[in-house]
């Protein structure tokens, strides 16, 4: 359905900031993503176990193409400490065409793993 | 349309931290959310009765199913102390298959109010 | 395949606070945005001429119709510094009636520039 020139925005969360800027980094030199943004620090709360639990998180905004998409989730899944670390897919529907333009540059085309 | 296991993030913003964290947690233990992201403080910029206003507020950007969005919503609204609370739904389309079925595990399924 | 009286969520960066919050006031002064939410500083890092850059930028999470959307971008990118300002559009699929409403109502219709 989505085709591999799609515009994806990937919303996760690192441990701290010093990950999320190695994961950044990472994903923006191999070309999975064109742009990575980390936020200031945002409090967790979900219930892990029955109990409810709170964690401090660098939440990371990643824009990349429908064509790296898996890539990206995957090679975040690695870089991540955690097993089962926040990893969603939103859509972009539009935008400035430049921009949307520069994003498929930088992380264009469906590699191979 | 959407799939009542369908994932979905809702977006809303509370007046303060104390009772961010108290929707947060009724919503977590409720089953209505699996996860609660609380930010760092936004500006919020607004017309209201034709003059500009800005109003600090706490992010909330929500995780839950397709099934719990309406419930949530309801809940959402009645533990906010706006007349009309930002509250707004966002797709997800992908995702770790794993933070995916956690979040359909903690809020799945559609509850008779 | 959109209408005029959906509800998007334009995500940009401003360089800095200040200009972040003219622009704000701007948008929702001219009716383009219902409501615009400045986030606490993020560090972006993307790709430039090779090299890996970072930068500190002010998010803007912004609220308007579809019919709106085009007008907003065109006016982001003349406020804007940069040349490829990011500006990218997400789609809203629900919400609550009188939030959604309200912003039809301050910023519905489709403009000509």
């Amino acid at each position: 359905m989505s085709r591999d020139d799609d515009i994806v925005m990937v919303i996760s969360n690192a441990p701290d900031l010093l990950l999320a800027k190695r994961i950044a980094h990472v994903l923006v030199e191999d070309g999975l993503a064109a742009c990575v943004n980390l936020g200031a620090p945002v409090l967790s709360i979900y219930s892990w176990k029955g109990e409810i639990e709170g964690a401090d998180e660098i939440p990371m905004w990643i824009k990349t193409t429908a064509g790296r998409q898996q890539a990206l989730i995957d090679a975040l899944s690695r870089l991540h400490p955690y097993d089962v670390p926040e990893i969603i897919v939103v859509p972009v529907i539009g935008g400035s065409p430049a921009y949307l333009g520069w994003v498929r540059e930088q992380a264009g085309g469906q590699q191979p793993q």
